[in-house]
C-alpha cells in the first residue's frame, strides 16, 4: 500500500487523479496481474480520501478492465494483454474520452439516484429472507405477468398513492420500461405514436427502434396540446401528465380531461402514461395519475421503481386496460416473466411490509433538501434566469430571460468547471424550438448538498461574469 | 391444527387433496380470513408427508388466491371476497381444471428441473457477499450489455466447456432467451425464419409474434436437411445442434459444416444456434458447440442458466458476430441490461470461484442416475417400442414398433395414471408427420427416482396390457 501514495494536485477531481495513478502504476508494471488492492474503504483511510472517490476511481478501472473486483475477495490487477482486447476501439475511446478529459469539477447530471440513502441493511435482510430455505419454489417458473403477490403489493401502492385503480391480473412486472414498451409493441403495432417534444429520449428511441413513426407534438404551459394531438393522426399518444421530462411541466385536470376524451373519440386509441418520478413532489397538493380520471379505459399506465429505488433493480409494470389485456392474454401471455422470482419477492416484501412507502417519505425529504439548497444557490441569477419544473421531480430548468442560447449558457458553464445539459437535447421535433430562450437542465439527485451548492456558486459566478 | 387432519385416500395425488380440503374450509367459512395456517413444514410432520408436497398444495393456494404468503411471516388465509375478483375467470378455470381433475399419478413432464440439488447455501451465501456494503455501486446503472464481470466469466466458461470463442464485448446479457430474441430481431429485421420441425414451441411462438414468418424445415437422422433450407429462401436458420428439442437428434459434424457454408454462401445469412440443454450429456465425448467450428461469424449463438442452475433466474446470453455486433452497438446499444445487477454479480461469482462447474458435474451426475432409472424401468417395452433421444438431455421418447398412434399412447398411458406428451405438440409442419410412428415424450429431471420408476412400471403395465 505504500506504493499507493499519490501526489494530488487540484487541477482534476481526486478520484480521477487515483483512477490514473493506478493505470500508470499497471501499465509500467509496477502491479502486475493479480496483485490484490486494498479495499475502498482501506484505501480511503489512507490516503485521507471519501469511500465514494476510491469506489469512483475502483470502479472505473474495473469498467475498463484494467482492476477485476472478486466477490468476497476484493479488487485485483488484471492481465493487460486481456485489457487490449477486452475493449473494443470504439467503447475504450469513449471511456478515455470519459475518464481522462473530464474539466467538470460538477456534473448536473440527469441520471442517477441518491443512493447513500439506500436502505441496504434493510434491502439485505429482505433478500436473505427470501432466500430461506422454505422459499425454494422461488427457482422454479413463476408466472409469467410476475408473481401474484407483487403484483398484489403494486397494485395497492398505487390505488394509495397514484389513485391508479386496477386490479392484480391487469399488471404485467418487466425487466424494465424497454423491455415492457417492447411487448407493448406488440400489442398495439405498427402505429404512429405521438409524443411530447421535448421529451425522454429512451422511450423515443424505443418507438423509433422498434418501427414506430413518432410524431412531435409541441406543449404550452398545460401540455401537450390537444388540437396539434388530434390533428396529428396518431391513435396512440405518450405522455408524463405529473411531470414532464424535461419541462417539468404538471398537465392540470382540464388538459387531462381533453386528452382523455381525444381517446374515446376513435377506437384503438390509447394514452401511455409514463409516471416516471410522480413519487417527488414537494409543493402543494398530491396530483394523482392520469389513469385516475379514465373511466373509458384508455389509459395505459408505466411506472418502475428505478428511480424510486434503484436504477440497477430491473422493475417496472405496465397496466393494461380491458381490451389490451385480452389481447395481450390471447397473443403474449406465453412470455415468461423477466424478472427473477426472488427480486419479486424481495420487492413484494418492501412494499407490502410499509418499507416502500417510509422509504419514499424519506427520500422526498432528502430531495426537498437538496431542492431547496440549489434553489437557493442559484438566487443570484434571478435577475437574469428564471427557474422551472421546480416543486417536484429531481431536476430543474434555467432559462436566460436575456437572449443567452443554450449553447452559450452550456460553453460558459464548463468552463467554470461545472456541467449542465441542454434542453434541446431531448428535442424530437422543431416545434418550440426557436421561441424559446436558452434553456439548460440540472439534475441534482446523485449530487451531495455540498456538491450542490459549491456547483451552483461555481455556475453562477461563471453565468455572471 | 388440529383442524388439519385430513382423511388422506388413495385416488388423488395428496398435494391436492390437502390443497381442497384446505379450500373447502375456508369457503365453508372454518378458515376465516387473516388465519394464520401452519408452516409447510410443521404440516408435513404432522401429516406424515413430504415437505414438497405441501409446498405444492399452498403454491397452488397462493397461485390462486386463497392464501396469502407473507414474507418471514408465513401463510395466512386471504378474504374470499378478493379471491373472486382476484382471478379472470379464464385462468380460474384452467387453474381449477388443473387442481382438481388431474388423473395422473406421474407426470413425465418436460418442464421444470431438479431444484432438490440447487445449492441454495451457496447461493445464500453469494448473495449476501453481493449485497456487501462494499458493493453500493451494485444499485446503480450498470453497463447495457450486462456488466463486465459476468460477461467475462461467461465467456470463459463458453470457452472452454464449448468451444465458443468470442470476446466480452461480443455478449448480450438479458433476461431471459425470449428477451434476448426481441433483441436479435431488432437486428435481423422481418425475415423468413428456419426452424426445424418439430421444434422448441417457445421460440416458434416469439419468432410469430415479432411477426417474422416461420419456414418449417424437416430433419433427418442427422437434422436440419441442408437442400430442404436452401430451398427454403430464408437467411436465417434457428438450430439446436447439440440436443434438437424435442428429438434429442445431434447433428454431426458434416451437416454442420453444410449449414455453415450454407450460411457463407450468402451475405446476411446467420444460424441461430440455441444450445439450451448442452450440459448434459452422458455418454460418448462432449460435443462442441456449432459456434465452435464456425470461421467466417455466420453464427448467432444463444444460452441461459435456466435449465442448468434455476428456471427463476432470468439470466441468459447472446452471442453476436462481428458484422452484428457492429449494428447492435449502432442500433440498439441503448437498451439498459434487464438483468438486476446483483444477480449478475452473484452468477458472476457462481462461474467464477468454480461452482457452476461443479454444480454442472453433480446435475450430470443426478440426471444420469434418473436417465439410466428410466432406460431401465422402460426395458419390459423394448419389443414393441424403441427408445430415441436419450445420451443427452432431461427427456427421452418412446416409439411405438407396431403402429400404434400417438393419441392412443397418450391416452393409454393416461389411463394407467401416466402423463406422456405427444411429439406432435411440437409441430410446426406437416412434414414427417404422418410417415413417424406414434411417439411420446417423457421427461424425468423433476421427478424424484422413485417417482420415475413408479410412473415408468405404471406405464409399461399400461402399454403391454
Amino acid at each position: 500500500m505504500e506504493e499507493l501514495t499519490i501526489p494530488f494536485h487540484e487541477a482534476e477531481p481526486l478520484y480521477e487523479q487515483i483512477y490514473k495513478y493506478i493505470k500508470t502504476q499497471m501499465r509500467e508494471g509496477r502491479l502486475p496481474a493479480g496483485t490484490r488492492l486494498p479495499s475502498t474503504r482501506k484505501l480511503a483511510g489512507h490516503l485521507g480520501v471519501s469511500r465514494s472517490t476510491t469506489q469512483l476511481a475502483y470502479d472505473q478501472l474495473v469498467a475498463e478492465g484494467y482492476l477485476q473486483s472478486e466477490p468476497c475477495r476484493g479488487y485485483f490487477a488484471a492481465r493487460l494483454e486481456t485489457v487490449v482486447h477486452l475493449e473494443t476501439k470504439k467503447s475504450g475511446e469513449e471511456r478515455q474520452e470519459k475518464a481522462c478529459a473530464s474539466p467538470y469539477l460538477v456534473d448536473f447530471s440527469l441520471r442517477g439516484i441518491d443512493l447513500d440513502s439506500f436502505p441496504y441493511a434493510l434491502w439485505r435482510r429482505l433478500a436473505r429472507e427470501s432466500l430461506r430455505d422454505e422459499n425454494r419454489e422461488l427457482f422454479s417458473a413463476g408466472e409469467n405477468k410476475g408473481d401474484i403477490g407483487l403484483r398484489q403489493a403494486v397494485c395497492g401502492y398505487l390505488y394509495g398513492a397514484r389513485g391508479v385503480c386496477c386490479r392484480p391480473e391487469q399488471l404485467i412486472v418487466g425487466a424494465g420500461n424497454e423491455y415492457l414498451l417492447m411487448l407493448l409493441h406488440q400489442l398495439l403495432g405498427n402505429q404512429a405514436i405521438a409524443m411530447e417534444t421535448p421529451t425522454y429520449r429512451q422511450a423515443f428511441l424505443v418507438f423509433k427502434r422498434l418501427g414506430n413513426s413518432v410524431i412531435p407534438v409541441s406543449m404550452d404551459g398545460n401540455g401537450m396540446k390537444r388540437e396539434e394531438l388530434a390533428a396529428s393522426g396518431a391513435k396512440i399518444a405518450y405522455v408524463m401528465p405529473s411531470h414532464q421530462f424535461p419541462t417539468g411541466i404538471v398537465m392540470p385536470i382540464g388538459r387531462r380531461m381533453e386528452l382523455l376524451s381525444w381517446a374515446s373519440e376513435e377506437e384503438g386509441r390509447y394514452l401511455i402514461e409514463d409516471d416516471y418520478d410522480s413519487e417527488f413532489r414537494y409543493w402543494g397538493k398530491p396530483i394523482p395519475s392520469l389513469q385516475s380520471a379514465d373511466t373509458k379505459g384508455r389509459v395505459i399506465y408505466l411506472g418502475s421503481f428505478s428511480r424510486a429505488v434503484a436504477p440497477a433493480i430491473r422493475i417496472s409494470y405496465l397496466m393494461l386496460p380491458e381490451p389490451l389485456l385480452a389481447l395481450y392474454e390471447e397473443t403474449c401471455s406465453f412470455y415468461a416473466s423477466t424478472v427473477s422470482r426472488i427480486d419479486q419477492r424481495i420487492m413484494a416484501g418492501f412494499i407490502g411490509e410499509g418499507h416502500y412507502e417510509r422509504h419514499l417519505n424519506r427520500m422526498r425529504g432528502i430531495y426537498r433538501a437538496k431542492h431547496d439548497a440549489i434553489l437557493r444557490a442559484l438566487s443570484p441569477l434571478s435577475d437574469t434566469f428564471t427557474i422551472s419544473g421546480e416543486r417536484a421531480g429531481i431536476h430543474i430548468l434555467l432559462h436566460s430571460k436575456n437572449g443567452r442560447t443554450e449553447q452559450e449558457l452550456v460553453r460558459t458553464a464548463k468552463d467554470g468547471g461545472v456541467r449542465v445539459y441542454g434542453l434541446s437535447e431531448f428535442d424530437i421535433g422543431e416545434s418550440g424550438r426557436k421561441e424559446r430562450g436558452g434553456t439548460v437542465l440540472l439534475g441534482y439527485a446523485s449530487l451531495t448538498r455540498e456538491k450542490i451548492e459549491q456547483g451552483a456558486a461555481l455556475l453562477a459566478a461563471a453565468l455572471l461574469a
